[in-house]
């Protein structure tokens, strides 16, 4: 990937937000080529020493840096939700054109932002602690869909835990379109599926 | 886990395809417990030398022990699917008397055998290696099944894909029922309707 971090002479004018947000866009791009990057990585790629890297994320090691990343990840998430087709779990078509919205939301995002690396492999490493840092974040997405009143789902450890596993699923067709292994309308097309069978054949399978 | 490794006298009167066996049993309770366990700790546990464990499984550290049990896992896979109820895909009920009779295999196999830690987070820690032989094996169950000739399939990279996804997902199921977060009746519960859904309703809409 090309370095586009601005020369050093632009950098300096910049505002701390600026700074903060330039730092965050090169590590998105280090975790996004290398899950097991390190702290100088991320400077060398914003271009700044590896001290302003941690003055902005304090610490120690890529860990804070990976935190705020997950952190606007899950933020990200309630808009995903947001403003959905009525009808969810009322009628097999009406949950499919939700999941529909939400999934096309999803690949969106995936395919805007190097973000995307938080469904690669990398969070498998366990170098930068990243794999609990993810897990984590699975988690709390499992219970915001689990939680969620539209959904009138029956939040328990079962439900969650079936989202959790969906959310796991869906990791593995992300990662197999932006490696090239299966086309964005077919990782698409295999997400709706599930998540339209999870929602309106397995879930309500479950607690009832 | 209590240590059940026989006394050294008795050992030292082992076959050494029996020593074989027992430094696995060992390996297996060991990755139980920490799945980034050391070559020490599988000696102590099975009560020999660090050395004669190397001299048994060649090639340095854990991982040549840890191919081993992974190998034993997919040398056990065909026999889940072996003589199953005929008719997957012929209908759903049918298709899901199957399932049931192969995820039944499956838990009765993880609550038999400490192997189940082939199903824990312990894959994702780096130490060991684990984390990418877990993968492979994995892709290559997707594979068999994706492949058996019984449950006739498109075998396509996005046919291998979704199964592969749907394995993930089974892997948090198992896990979350062998830490105590569900029963093992909801697990098998969640893990059929997750599979029924995925013959009867993914595979088929995606591959037509």
């Amino acid at each position: 990937m090309a370095r586009v971090s601005k020369p050093i002479e632009d950098r300096e004018r910049l505002s701390p937000p600026q700074r903060r947000a330039l730092i965050l866009d090169a590590a998105n791009r280090c975790f996004a080529r290398d899950p097991d990057c390190s702290l100088r990585d991320i400077a060398d790629e914003a271009g700044v020493s590896r001290q302003l890297v941690q003055l902005y994320f304090p610490g120690g090691g890529v860990g804070p840096v990976a935190n705020v990343l997950f952190d606007e990840f899950v933020t990200q998430a309630p808009w995903l939700l947001a403003d959905l087709p009525e009808g969810i779990r009322s009628t097999p078509d009406q949950t499919r054109a939700r999941v529909e919205v939400i999934v096309n939301r999803g690949l969106d995002w995936a395919e805007a932002t190097p973000g995307a690396w938080i469904f690669g492999p990398g969070r498998d490493l366990a170098g930068s602690g990243i794999g609990q840092r993810w897990e984590e974040t699975q988690q709390a997405i499992a219970a915001m869909i689990s939680s969620y009143p539209p959904f009138g789902l029956d939040d328990s450890p079962l439900t969650r835990t079936v989202i959790y596993a969906e959310l796991r699923a869906l990791e593995v067709l992300i990662h197999a379109w932006r490696t090239g292994h299966i086309s964005r309308e077919d990782c698409e097309a295999a997400a709706v599926l599930r998540f339209t069978s999870l929602f309106a054949t397995t879930l309500p399978a479950l607690t009832n």
